[in-house]
């Protein structure tokens, strides 16, 4: 294997291309958007996003997460904001650990420019993928600007185009291939929490701040700046959804009920809110996530999941890395069995966090306020504390490990129903640090 | 709405073409294949087919029921065959009710002409759909023969053009279109089971054939002229698989095995299995059936199914009923709420079709030969006909009845969970006909 072509110079097509660089292939990046390093665009996603553990992981690896962890914000646990305006902090971990907010476009610029330090690299921006040849693994770019059509053959196409992959797409259309899109019946938009005029963070900043409000919140992740990116998700129809919330008078008595203490904080609340675009959550799955000994999918355009726990890039760098640990394994003699593997590794984690995700959507807009759920947080905390080796949280598991997706997902199914057994116990509030309630829990695990 | 676009001619676009004809719309059909009335192709999918109760009551509708029932032959029941050659008949109803098998391409080319008898409807063969514009009603067909693009506009578009539709392949790229292909493990063989010598058949004419074998299957259906298309349906992969049965010695052994008694019957059996490809089976599902008033999908582009209940035609017939059921209740003035009506009406109906045909997979390939399988057959018969308004057997709800598929579905878990009671039962082999058991069954519901 010499030559390689990916398709897509987003987070994870840039992050393949620095590791696969390191092991000397020909690398040639193929972006449809511009340089996001010239131009001030957006990439019609998210402006921040988390990075935590198995981002750091992947990046450790190759030596860039020292770099990379300076351009991101900590947030050690959830500040809730109930209607009366009262916030409640609830740390993430009980040693102390946080996730990390991170520019999406920042992340990206600086990935590209790591891997563009290799020779071995090239970067193409503006150039759409028009046609993937799978078989022969040859893909047909048009650039946006010129009109010109590029034909690239290579040994090995990789799809990090993201959730409406075009090298998918043609996957797709083979015979026993699997795929799903399924759209939530929630959606975002996103309003814009400003630092104040003098610089300093209106909101604490060491938090990710949430508004739960059952069927629908608002949260805020911090930016560099001192600002927070704020994400209203909400129903497209029915009360209180984006349908019903349309005029001024509407997000006004909207924003009054259920954020009052944001309304502040954001000047320009209403105009944000009525000039924003309101955007659609979708969850891809597929199956298998490579094409014999050719193509293979990564990121987003194998596994694209709702925002919900922070871990969609994750995830896609979770891929690079076993892919990357597979090629130390096995080597690059025989790619078709690199790539089962790789696919069959990664394929059942991809599932896995997509029903995390869409779990964690419940858990922040119902349950953080939910007494029963932060006394089982409570429990959950003393007995990992007193037992580590036996109890670890769901979410320490998904943010602080690199325990494999599903096993996380398997593990929380268990956890699940020995919590509901606790929950139900008699007085259970007063007792909750009881040594035999511990007892109890670690005789079912 | 005067002009109606249909992509695909065959079965549900031609009797489309015919119902809306009556309505004195002009109507174009672009097919991409070569009009079968002329060639011999095949459609690539399977030579016959099973036409039921809701097929023909989409044909008595528009008075096509008579005429077509004349070019089928009816199946009253199963005819199971077990390795040692015996063979057992189970009614598919107690009122003597049949399934008819139907030759695809037959009943497609007379229901083609039917629908050309009108002034107002063309057919336009070797037509491939190379695109559409779903907001304008707009597609773009190319001529196989002639290479020429013609592009039509018209009011409104119908997608019957099959699972692998190119309409619905635009409706995908939609946000908030939901869409899943999902493959399951079997495949299926076409194998010939001729006529005798002299013509007469060499199989009971009046039974579907089963040889049920658990993982797999031999199926055989009725021909008008004495033979039977046989089916095998088995897994892709493992033991008794199409990968692991490829040489002549390994399919004579199989055939040894597992159908004995249908080597006499099929003199070139091996020839057959290894010139014959195995075709995957797919399963589709999306929603929302339509595009504003612009667009509607209809068929297997709507539903793939598999086709172990005999029902992907006559779901797809019923969508043409039921959407010629709003229009005679709602007219066609504002089509954006009679598709809306029909999407909503028809797509729970489609996934529990999808649903139910792949539990009669099971129920086919393990099932028939199980005596609690066969006992429950019995207690459910006498239930039915001794109170047949309480209790109907759901082969007989999906068959033989208009009954909506969701809500057969629905009464199946029900039925399920009351007979597993009963199966239960200490002795019941022995007191099944007992009237305390109808007694209890009746009160259970």
């Amino acid at each position: 294997m010499k030559n390689i072509t990916i398709v897509g110079g987003g987070l994870v097509g840039s992050l393949a291309a620095f590791y696969l660089a390191r092991r000397g292939y020909n690398i040639k990046v193929y972006e449809r958007r511009p340089d996001l390093r010239k131009t001030d665009i957006s990439a019609g996603k998210s402006i921040n996003l988390v990075i935590s553990h198995r981002g750091f992981t992947a990046l450790e690896k190759v030596g860039l997460k020292e770099e990379m962890e300076k351009i991101t914000v900590p947030a050690y646990g959830r500040m809730t904001h109930d209607t009366e305006g009262n916030q409640n902090f609830y740390p993430y971990s009980i040693h102390g650990k946080a996730i990390h907010s991170v520019s999406r476009g920042g992340l990206n610029a600086a990935l590209m420019s790591k891997a563009e330090e290799f020779d071995n690299v090239e970067f193409f921006f503006d150039e759409k993928c028009e046609s993937v040849d799978l078989e022969n693994a040859t893909c047909v770019f048009r650039n946006y600007k010129t009109g010109e059509a590029t034909t690239v053959t290579s040994d090995l196409v990789i799809g990090a185009d993201g959730a409406f992959s075009a090298v998918r797409a043609e996957m797709v259309k083979q015979p026993r291939f699997n795929y799903s899109q399924e759209y939530i019946s929630a959606g975002y938009k996103e309003i814009h929490i400003p630092a104040a005029a003098d610089g300093s963070p209106q909101l604490d900043l060491k938090a990710l701040h949430i508004w739960p409000r059952k069927e629908f919140m608002l949260m805020g992740l911090a930016n560099l700046d001192n600002g927070f990116t704020g994400t209203i998700f909400g129903p497209w129809e029915g009360e209180n959804s984006f349908e019903t919330v349309q005029t001024e008078e509407q997000v006004e008595a909207y924003f009054k009920k259920f954020y009052p203490d944001a309304i502040p904080l954001i000047p320009d609340y209403k105009e944000q809110y009525l000039n924003n675009p309101a955007s659609a959550l979708v969850i891809v799955r597929c199956d298998p996530w490579k094409y014999k000994n050719k193509v293979m999918l990564v990121g987003d355009a194998a596994h694209a999941i709702v925002p919900f726990y922070g871990e969609g890039m994750n995830c896609g760098f979770e891929d690079i890395f076993v892919f990357d640990n597979l090629l130390d394994e096995f080597g690059d003699q025989d790619m078709g069995n690199v790539l089962d593997k790789y696919s069959k590794q990664r394929q059942p984690n991809g599932n896995a966090i997509a029903d995390l995700s869409l779990r964690n959507f419940i858990e922040m807009r119902d349950l953080v306020a939910d007494p029963n759920f932060i006394l089982r947080k409570k429990i959950e905390g003393k007995i990992y504390k007193d037992h580590p080796e036996q109890w670890m949280p769901l979410y320490s598991q998904v943010k602080f490990t690199n325990i494999q997706y599903a096993d996380a997902l398997a593990t929380a199914h268990k956890q699940d129903e020995i919590m509901a057994e606790v929950l139900a116990m008699p007085d259970i509030e007063n007792k909750w640090d009881d040594p035999k309630i511990a007892e109890f829990v670690l005789n079912k695990i």
